[in-house]
């Protein structure tokens, strides 16, 4: 962990200017009507979880080029991920990733209690082969041709409960590449009863306060067709499973030019939204930071969640899922934590009331002036002072960079090599 | 109607070629281990419907440049239409498109007997203002936030009912520009609760043995947000409903490089495909002919609807909704419904029992090949069959053309001038 | 014209309010090392121009929604201009539509100087039948088979170019719909030639100090293939015209996911960008308001711009381009111009220094978040100060409204009915 | 090697069948005033180049699942493409992938005398960090902010030509993956400078008879911007670099919904095509079996081939590029060279005089009619004929799979595990 004292002195270059900021939107939020201290109270309670393999470089099919100082196993990922939430305070837990992140649970909750983490939803990986598993994943997992490669399948989403149970984890999220790249390989409709079928056995694992959220993704690793490939078929499972199943929304998994603040909104409207992996993207699953390529669309996500938030049980799971390949991981995800945060304050500006007017008088102008009035207001100043209360950094990347912390892992952890990226 | 002595005359110049073509091609697929009399049979059988607006020019929101002999209203269209069905044999009925073609049931029963043609769906209008409506669509229909606009969109579907009662007809399709231009522009959700509210009051004046078709579009003419914008909203729309409502599924609107044939399997496996709007595309909802731009995805569809044939109460609607812009509609419609039957020769031409040992040994070369193999199959001699041995053309567009039904129409209907297209 | 005292008493109710965010904000741009007084002053002398049939409410291929007061000819559109400019003081120029706009130039340019505007590129028009013209463009114009066909193209393009002449415009616009909508309907290479051959006489016609801006399109009239369909072929007609040839950028012309800053970029460096159509789009041309949609990429746009400011000659022209069907269109563009300011006004904002220090050391997250800081700057009071400061309106809209000009013209003018937009 | 009397039993197996088929289809082209033996015998001499790359089983950045017997390096490639070629007489030769496949030249020009083939374009890579290289190509190579990385990058270019030089080949392929992640990371143009000017100097080594292939790609692995994203900049590096710079189209580098053909065309027309790698893709970069996804659309770039095959100097490279996930990578190789050369055979039967009439006339239907009747013809036949004619197999695949290769080099071949792909 990083030194207290670092982040003070940081801070304390950065206080005043940041104290002059605040007051000056607290007066401007005030001659709009509103309330600078509930939006920084809101903002400081929301977190965002890390998922475990953020922390190390990612890759494309041509290369993975590492950085130094990479993570050599889940400890030194929860160490990453302990300092990431000191000098953020917004990521206060993390995603495991079995069988990448397996060890004794025992270790794993002292290591957590010692940087100040709790565990999120345990991700199960069925799109790799395993070492030791007698099946391979080739031709698909969960929805194979073969009983026993199913059957493996099940059983290794079934493990993933059970350690989830050990550590305190209340989800599983499974995502599976499952599908084909050429017409004709697979029958759809058998290989998604499949799919069904297996996922009814893993559903039946599930203990009552626990969720499962399935996960959708237009394309890759397959190319022709996947089992999962969309919100509508995400539906259909989690209405098929039951009640403990939810939908979840990666923001880079829609075909293009697709309206995924919509996709939210009906899956609120029928009360299957699970929750998020955030990131960004321009082509396909691009998996780069979120915020970085389209700030205000995140930000119509976020006004759907808000619009949302006094609906009864509305609590979707919020997490980062981005490849970091040519930046510092830890800083990524520093900076991503900020954006979701920054999207969530925006979007609790806008003024609702005047909306609801505006729509319903269709004043389409005005009622899009609301929206942007609320998305261009500059809410670093409210997301630098939760953080400065909370104990965290004003500016978390220049805290971090100051601290040295890359540099002593980086002398500490032997190198990473080889290629393959593995992220979700 | 076309003189019967001019299409014998036009085939007899072409039989000896078709016999050979056809001798040949039964040939070939007996080393197959395939039967062409069966396959001609039912090819035979299969017909699909003409939307009435397509046998005028369409157009886009720049121009309409009308073509000469353009039909001045329902009857004009029925006539063409049945000149159409004559020539192909392959589109026995008609859909129709209220009000564009308003007029006495007892007319419209006539004319369609007169000219040897049935009555497929009716297709209600709200994305335009009709005269005498005291409400406008500008800002939507089914879904508007004022409920006496509801009401009057309500009411015009119920009166379709009515229209469609008197004539034959057994469906209603709804297709509702509804959305928004702009974030912020409207409630999803509320938008989304008025649209269900305001279609289970025309469900409920749906008669026992209609069924009601609710079609899906990405956009357009909404530029931001539709109600029904895929599937996946569709679907939930007709789970709501009720067992008589299905979704129907236009080949052109759908986001860019989704697979459209694993919607007609997910569709046809939950049981609500209702049925199609044929046509091509290439960019957006192009209403380009059908075929015309990627003919195996045509096929890869009607391998779907082939491979699920024997489904009980399976019996999706085919129609094709076209914009013919650029060629003469009455050919561009003949075109279709050879390249609609087309595919659908070429799906009954897959060797399902080889198929799906492929699928099972996870040979995806061989199953792609056998999928390949069948669509690479010249069926033309086997459509040209079915044509020729129900009374119609060998050659539809060279006997239309022979038959001078252009000019004498262009020299009967005043021209229509004016711009906008009007195609769903 | 808009009454003074009208928007004088507007501003006053806001005039406090302004000057508390502009001091705030100037002392916040202070601490991070810039004068707004800089910005606000290269803001003000930023103007963009109006198209003239931007005034009129647009419309799709399904229906067009006409709202009260539609301008009945050129002599409304420049009034409804020149109000737009007197809110804003960011639109001193129009640009004409031939023939949609043909009037007496002795006209034209009393009226302009009546309403303080003045002309910006004519925009000629063969992608319409012209009342009186013997040759349809149904085909293509300017690349038809028929030579006789782009001989009339060609005049009236030339027509146009003497139409600016009388009115001190110096540019033509080249739009074409040419294309096809199948596979084979013409022959790509040919079509281009005969293109090229026309565009050739059309500039042979061009003045000395005129500039030819061609515009390309991927789609839509034409749905499989168009003539000018991306930059590269852009850039190879300009490069083959001459030096007084370039190309125009209209922001919803390009393939989904396109990056259109880098092709910005590449214009720029080869010397060929002519200038904008500014607007914004979800699925294709959709002609939304300008930022509506994607406000970070506008500013990508934009930082482009103001990175290029320097380079020698480099002066690309800039014009709205939008089609206003659910919003009044006044309004719209008074926001848009606001939006094209706003991106502008940010992109000053950003620290070139640091940038070109955190790219040359491959700091790719503090070099993003460099361009970030910029964009979430919140300039409005930048641009409300340059408007009060030229005369204009703090709240253009707001004083829009309270001016009661709307309901004034739809009192004088006669309904505008009909079908089609007519929006490039 | 395979043994020649396995194919010659093999054959025997199906000549029978494939002499009817082939003289079927020479009557029915003879009807159609078609000479198949001019078809064939174009066919017969047409080659496309194999990937060494594409006999190993590509992978996505979550997995790679080899299969057996893998090539264990450059012999073993040769070996496995030695066999396509004598299966299928459509591949002469093989394109080398530098570092993979160095070896020394005696080495290599024997083992290529031995199984019959020659060399094709060499490949450089500088998306990868090769092992002993200085410099790391995270951040860029060619257009790297750091100029010893570029000239490392130059330096091995250069390399790749004198290996060339030694093994007959005389074209240089250059791909790069250099762009960015983050809006900011680079500028567009200084990046684009320094590329170009280390071309310049890749160039100036490329002996007189050598062509130059540069190679776009609109994203991956850069997710935000990539140096040589399109065709327009692909045309601008070739203009610069001189005449024996051209530019090469890989089918699935482009926007979703870009017309491909068109590109060609105008490449074509501007001198400047200089080849192709071909694949089929359904959404990114799939790199899926060429014809597998869209078969009309390759049959339509052979359209624009054909077209030109007249025009002096025009000599385009073709060449496979798939990554072969879940097939044999032999078997998919031999597939992909037939669809190759029936998309050829295809074209090939396009009845010109008739199609440009018809353009001519703006008759759009049987202008399209004109290429579906080609399209559809089924060429297999001439395929076939033209494969046993030349001493390879009717049917490759069955022959290969009855030859028992793959079992015999699985035994020989140790298993080549890990992560990773590697296919352009």
């Amino acid at each position: 962990m990083i030194d207290k004292g670092l982040i003070e002195s940081e801070n304390a270059a950065r206080e005043d200017a940041l104290r002059a900021d605040y007051e000056a939107l607290g007066d401007h939020l005030d001659r709009r009507g509103m309330d600078i201290g509930r939006v920084r109270d809101k903002v400081a309670a929301y977190g965002v979880a890390i998922p475990s393999w953020g922390v190390g470089t990612g890759g494309t099919r041509f290369a993975r080029f590492p950085g130094p100082g990479e993570p050599r196993g889940i400890f030194d990922k929860l160490d990453d991920c302990g300092v990431i939430h000191q000098m953020t305070c917004a990521t206060p837990s993390v995603s495991l990733h079995i069988p990448w992140d397996k060890a004794p649970a025992a270790d794993l909750n002292a290591k957590a209690e010692e940087v100040g983490l709790g565990f999120d939803a345990m991700n199960s990986n069925t799109f790799q082969d395993h070492v030791g598993d007698p099946r391979s994943y080739k031709f698909g997992s969960l929805s194979h041709v073969d009983s026993s490669t199913r059957a493996q399948a099940i059983e290794h989403n079934l493990e993933c409960i059970d350690i989830g149970k050990s550590i305190g984890s209340t989800a599983l999220t499974v995502w599976i590449g499952d599908g084909s790249n050429f017409p004709g390989q697979t029958d759809f409709t058998r290989q998604f009863d499949r799919y069904l079928d297996a996922m009814k056995q893993v559903y039946a694992g599930l203990p009552d306060d626990w969720r499962l959220f399935t996960e959708h993704k237009i394309y890759e690793p397959a190319f022709y067709s996947t089992v999962v490939q969309d919100w509508g078929t995400n539906y259909l499972i989690a209405q098929e499973l039951g009640e403990k199943a939810q939908c979840l929304v990666d923001l880079g998994h829609h075909a293009p030019t697709v309206n995924i603040e919509m996709i939210v909104a009906r899956l609120i409207r029928f009360g299957k939204l699970g929750g998020f992996h955030f990131n960004d993207s321009k082509y396909g699953d691009d998996d780069l930071d979120t915020g970085s390529i389209d700030p205000f669309r995140l930000f119509l996500v976020f006004n759907e969640l808000v619009e949302a938030e006094d609906r009864p049980g509305f609590a979707p799971a919020h997490m980062l899922d981005q490849s970091h390949n040519v930046t510092d991981p830890m800083e990524s995800l520093m900076m991503s934590a900020s954006e979701v945060r920054r999207a969530y304050a925006q979007a609790l500006l806008v003024d609702r009331a005047a909306l609801r007017g505006f729509q319903g008088d269709n004043d389409a102008l005005m009622a899009a002036q609301t929206l942007k009035a609320a998305f261009r207001t500059d809410v670093e100043p409210i997301l630098a002072m939760a953080r400065m209360e909370a104990g965290g950094a004003i500016d978390p990347v220049a805290a971090f960079r100051a601290s040295g912390y890359r540099a002593k892992v980086a002398a500490e952890r032997a190198a990473v090599t080889g290629a393959g990226g593995g992220i979700v």
